[in-house]
């Protein structure tokens, strides 16, 4: 039943093959699922706390709105697609997982692309549904530079995907069972810290997407190059420093699911 | 004592008949009271916020009350019926499941009965207790059209009845002790999202049961035609796109509740 | 080891001999300790939002510090004390599990001296080292009537009472986990719902031991008569009609930590 | 596999030994990086909210915003480290675990460096992206003395340590899954309710860091006499009066994340 039975064709072609299975195709479902709902809950959080205080979002109740938002949104979203597709939701964890060796790369770029689309469906059916304001797009604080906006986002995303591969771990027993939680509650803790600095995305997707609706790809870097290098880091770190594993399990991510 | 034994005399008169045995009524009573408990804390938060804020509606913080309301209730009410009725606490979730096969038509139908009781009786202690306030019904925003606010309210819906599948599936293994608090948190997400649009009900037995003690059914049909078509969609996904069963648990729902 | 194996000698002086071992002593220790975090946290939390918005408590957000802190600090309350005492933290919860039966009358009347005392010293604490405030009381809003504000608080503690039963179940399984959770947030939401109202409290031994600080008992009934009616009637029904039992477990509460 | 093997050699130069061992190492960066999440939100939420409300900090949603982030940030850092380090986090938190014979002395020392170093550089990431605003100092309300906050910070240290120890206890059961949660909503609930007044701090780590960057140290010694004497006094009340222990595990905190 397992797509990576066959592990001695490890070729390129043997990997895309792979990410064409049936048992893949769901993962990319499970993940466009998921990245759809945070997606709309997070973006749709901003757009209410801005319908809720037109003038300027100068208070700190906004934040808790689009923080509480986040977490909440994320922690189920990680817990429907947990053992289907290992519950990504962030390219950037996805690049991460590939970085530490438990995704293979096509299958990575699958899930990137059903990531991508499942926020630029999100952000449209806002955008449709709430006539009257736009899908708001991330920004940093004028006095910040993108430079440092990318180092803080890449601190941000770099707790973020550490968190999640420690919640990933099975060598972690019951107390996995609050995996996606933890995963939740870190992105929301880190939107309370930076929000109204560098917006606290963590995730590329989100900034992508309400940049595509608004037509305005301004500090789009700041949103990728951060997050990416966090993502990265997170992965290399956890793997071979923190908690080095004996016994590697070959692909994580779709591998998880596909047996249930 | 399973109450589907008998799975020969499948017909409606013999559905019906398991139905109305003593672990069915079990059911309906656990229904009953976690959707007084919900729609209680729901109504009763808006009460809240708007008893601290009479004059306009508009801060953030107003939307923190209502989306933490609703979160921390729906995990505490699906948790609590969890397993004696599956915890729908909710028509539209028991139209889903209908629709997938979970829960029998005349089933469904009690539980829908006892859903909408337990909201106008919920209502009805808070219009009494709370002279002088009326209790609020759901509105959409003036600039939204009743389609638009439909379909958010289905989008919603969809999130939170996909959660619910996910959540009620034995294949999570041990992930699946923290699923009430998956469905409590998507809650909370969304209307965090859409609160100020189309008011983030999801669930048409609070709209009915507000709209009943305020004696104006305005926009009714957005808070039935979107969430049960969302469920029904949700449902259908889940058990035959993104996680199909090759053997099907005949009838959840009850079913789940009665050997306990 | 247990300390109800001579369940022969059931008279009220054996009951009473049981109530003052060294187990049941731990009970109590641990009792008190979690009354305490939890009255402190809550009434903390009301002169923390009257510090930070003097004049008076007319916003949303003071109504979610108040309910998130009782969401929080109940649940880890609760989590502390489940398997030495079973984590009441509150006389009413205690009065519900004596009308059940899962705790003997001389064990609950040393828990409400654990709690009241609890309540009363964490009030002490607060007044001595905050020397500017004073510790606020529970107070009803104007028009409601101290009937009313009474049916509201035991509504409120008939469902956190019934919640604390199902998590109290060992036939939940794993979902029992998050029995705490699901205490804390029942709280939290109910808070949310009637705070401005009634106040919220569900607890006697909050309202009693603010009203000694204050030297004030006005409207103590409101929090004494419903609470302790809702407990009561949340234990019948949930033992006897929802989820009836078929092998009783002796005495819940004390026994649960004893053997462990 | 385990560094306690050979308790024979049980001198100071013994344990010294054992505390540099590769899996000692380990547990150092695991304490470091969750110190470092841990500071890295609670101090950017307060930098965050004052940036949303720049004249004063007179709102109840400010003390939302860093009772969340507390809560949450917590919640997963001590998530991520539990079964490596025990997941301390704080330096207070570690003088109770060496207080209560769970970690040698050695090992304790090891711990607070990487924790106030975690903590320094937590500030100092934060001090130089977000260049406008410096970073909070911990600070006591006017009207306090400085002996009522240490009282206050005291009582919160007690509740929170008495909380960890009663998550690491084996005996628990499944309930220990949700050990990291209660942790950190304690912590969130403390914040809640003594915010305005002592700071809420906790954790000596956290005012010990944002003091260095600001170069000031007034009323430093609160944030360590305060939480230092209630985590000793919480350690010994578990483990000798409400929960003790009949084997004694030797070495809490590194040896239980040895062996996975």
């Amino acid at each position: 039943m397992c797509i990576f039975g066959n592990m001695a064709r490890n070729s390129l072609s043997a990997r895309f093959e792979q990410s064409v299975t049936l048992d893949a195709l769901r993962s990319y479902i499970a993940e466009f699922l998921s990245t759809f709902f945070y997606v709309f809950a997070v973006l749709g959080s901003m757009m209410s706390s801005r319908k809720l205080m037109p003038d300027a979002a100068s208070d700190p109740s906004s934040l808790v709105v689009v923080a509480v938002a986040n977490a909440f949104a994320l922690a189920s979203a990680v817990f429907i697609a947990a053992n289907i597709s290992g519950g990504h939701v962030n390219p950037a964890v996805t690049f991460g997982m590939a970085v530490g060796g438990h995704i293979s790369v096509p299958t990575a770029l699958f899930y990137w692309i059903s990531q991508l689309l499942a926020s630029v469906i999100a952000c449209l059916v806002l955008r449709v549904t709430i006539v009257e304001q736009h899908v708001p797009t991330y920004t940093i604080a004028e006095e910040m530079t993108g430079f440092g906006a990318s180092i803080l986002e890449g601190v941000l995303t770099f707790g973020l995907v550490y968190t999640i591969y420690a919640a990933g771990d099975p060598r972690r027993g019951p107390l996995g069972a609050m995996g996606p939680l933890a995963i939740g509650f870190i992105a929301g803790a880190n939107v309370l810290a930076t929000g109204p600095f560098s917006g606290g995305s963590m995730n590329p997707a989100c900034a992508f997407a309400s940049s595509v609706i608004a037509g305005s790809f301004k500090n789009q870097a700041v949103y990728w190059v951060g997050p990416l290098m966090g993502a990265a880091v997170a992965g290399l770190l956890y793997d071979n420093v923190v908690f080095p594993t004996q016994s590697v399990d070959p692909v994580r991510g779709v591998s998880e699911g596909v047996g249930v």
